[in-house]
């Protein structure tokens, strides 16, 4: 079997079969095949597709290509939750001590933050002393003693998809969904696994911008997971503005420590509560998804999420104080409102504009191995149908870089729409696919 | 300027400007690029295609990447003659002496062999000595004395082409009409020529199969010649046998020498006298076709051309003898008649198979830097329309690896189908595009 001719098959929009595609990944990831072959075989992906079977291929070799993890002293149902990323998001860290707290073992293993997306590993990294480098030992033992673990792709977890994932990334291959479902479903059913729920994003602020492709994407994914045994739901959500307040890692964190605290209000707290919902009936551990919500709020307001997360944050080494006194995490010496210079209905927010703000600004990173500066941020006042006058605050920006500071305001005045009436509410869980 | 964002420009069917095309691949000829991304770009290039102006561009470029000869002291018109590559195709060997000989200076740069057709390169070092390495300074002082000069690309010459052609090699993303029109045109224009003859082949011993393909290709490099003032036509050719008898290396440069010494019957002969025609009316030399004719046909006769050869030998090392013995030329240890096992009249011959039975045998080469047995070879006896018995010869195969002549006569033998009457004969020259 030569690569070139792989390529060339899929160029031509012919169907690889099952030992092909195991010769590409296989070869690929110990070396044999060279990048370039790689790229020129993504990119005929991109363009051509992969069916059904080619995508499973992918997926199983892609998720061999490593260890897979086994949790012999868990005896609780292991689920875990993904997102395929927002603006905003910072779910994971509410979602996964509230799951955790319920009955369900959470060993969630997470990415950075890309573009204008942020990423839950810079957001845990802005708690100081929090490691996100565990080793698989150290990972196994979090998770038994604690319920959760939450850390980065090690070298031992599907080293295809890590070697894949930065080639694509220079390759204008990564928006392509077949490569994106064998990305997320590699690394996820690696962790070991009984169940998943997907967070599938649409909108301004998401990879895909239209539903009917968040739509596919989560079929292509469930599907792939109970083809491999698993019990999968996916969920298709909003993300046609900031999810929450916060935008930027210290601000976020402190969101979602706040959510941990019982601020429940809002459109974030609400998909916490239904993420963690459809976790804990993935895990059997609820009958249904209105009885996860109850349960996923009691665990909330009885204060046994929090204490979740803290035991967390203490065994993988970060500074616990930060849940009684978010003053302790990080934050920009910079602080200004941006007020609003037209006045009427919010009624579009370009979400990734306000994510590539916070990212320029210093909060994010444009390549793999930039350093975050998890101060930085925005927490935002006007969301999608408030009516905002002039001289109102949009949003509070926290920056170092104050020479900007004119520059992203007026990137965030932008970003806004209005209109003379608030638009029709969009729902924020627009579909399930179980 | 991101090659990134260049790649997803043509991922996504948009047009790049000029100034993009020059970033690729003057960045890519500065190793600045890397291959994957380049390798990328080349395979949405090959899906999605390039306009016009794109291709202009990136034969510009590519032409630029290098030096770009001038001959001030060749005061003859200077004109090549380029074939997109068949099998059994000698023409060079034949055509650029007739046109020496005829007042049209000829400087050359040739390629190798690849896949299943030849190269002219490889049948010149049949010629024990001949040195297809000139520097640019021996090729000028080459042409300048002789009137032509035949050598292979140098480092100078073009080499983003040098760059792009392996990768294309190993990508999947040779058979791609702006792709192959640009290798064409940046090295040819590079060449310092005032005019160009393009035989552009079609049929099972081609890469292209379909005229349309062909013609399509034609009126690409025409046009691109055009637009950069130089003179060019193009001619679509038939490739659905071998050219003439003799395919292989040694056996091929027999038969040029052959037809130079004046045996001018059958297709080969017929394909050289057009193209050396169609140089000389190119070259301004003569006015038409038809006058090109007897002037090319004179040149043999007289002697001239083969004098020109003769002087080209000498002065780039090699052995002038063969000339007048051929038997001085590599020839394989052994030598066996494939005769016909099914009577009848050939009605088809798989050209391309034939190519890969030399190759195979160790005439040709799989990769680039394999080396090649020059003594290995075909001399087909049964062509087009032929009536056939069983028994009769097919062809005679000159080998070294005596093991597998059960294999290739079989092989050979597959090659061939019969009919009960012969077939409509193909014209030699199926369309002359000015």
């Amino acid at each position: 079997m030569r690569p070139q001719d792989l390529i060339e098959k899929k160029r031509d929009r012919r169907e690889l079969t099952r030992d092909e595609i195991a010769f590409l990944i296989r070869g690929y990831t110990r070396d044999e095949i060279p990048d370039y072959q790689m790229a020129a075989w993504l990119m005929a992906v991109f363009l051509n597709g992969l069916d059904e079977a080619e995508t499973r291929a992918l997926v199983e070799e892609m998720l061999h290509s490593g260890e897979v993890l086994v949790h012999p002293e868990v005896a609780a149902p292991k689920v875990d939750k993904h997102s395929t990323g927002g603006v905003g998001d910072k779910t994971s860290l509410v979602v996964a001590p509230v799951a955790a707290a319920c009955g369900v073992a959470v060993p969630m293993i997470s990415g950075r933050a890309l573009a204008h997306t942020g990423g839950t590993l810079d957001k845990l990294e802005a708690i100081p002393g929090f490691r996100t480098d565990l080793s698989l030992a150290e990972f196994r033992a979090v998770l038994a003693r604690c319920g959760l673990a939450l850390t980065g792709q090690t070298r031992e977890i599907a080293p295809a998809d890590r070697k894949l994932y930065a080639l694509r990334d220079l390759t204008a291959t990564v928006p392509c969904r077949p490569l994106i479902c064998a990305s997320i479903m590699s690394k996820k059913l690696a962790e070991g696994i009984d169940g998943l729920v997907l967070d599938v994003k649409v909108g301004s602020g998401a990879f895909m911008r239209e539903p009917d492709d968040a739509r596919q994407l989560a079929a292509m994914l469930t599907g792939v997971g109970r083809s491999m045994g698993k019990r999968v739901v996916a969920l298709v959500t909003e993300m046609g503005q900031p999810l929450g307040r916060a935008v930027g890692n210290a601000v976020e964190t402190a969101e979602a420590i706040a959510t941990l605290r019982g601020d429940l209000a809002g459109d974030f707290a609400e998909l916490c509560l239904e993420l963690a919902a459809q976790m804990l009936v993935v895990g059997g551990v609820v009958a249904d998804r209105e009885a996860g919500r109850g349960r996923a709020r009691a665990a909330i307001d009885s204060g046994a999420a929090l204490e979740r997360f803290r035991a967390v944050v203490e065994a993988q080494g970060g500074d616990p104080r930060v849940l009684d006194d978010p003053g302790l995490l990080p934050r920009a010496r910079g602080e200004a409102e941006i007020t609003a210079e037209r006045a009427g209905f919010v009624s579009g927010i370009a979400a990734d504009e306000i994510g590539r703000i916070v990212m320029d600004w210093g909060g994010g990173r444009r390549r793999l191995g930039e350093k975050i500066d998890f101060g930085v941020g925005l927490r935002v006042h006007a969301k999608l149908g408030d009516e905002v006058r002039v001289g109102d605050p949009l949003a509070t920006a926290y920056f170092n870089d104050e020479a900007r500071l004119g520059e992203m305001s007026a990137r965030l005045r932008a970003a806004y729409t209005f209109a003379g009436a608030p638009p029709d509410p969009a729902p924020l869980v627009k579909e399930i696919i179980i």
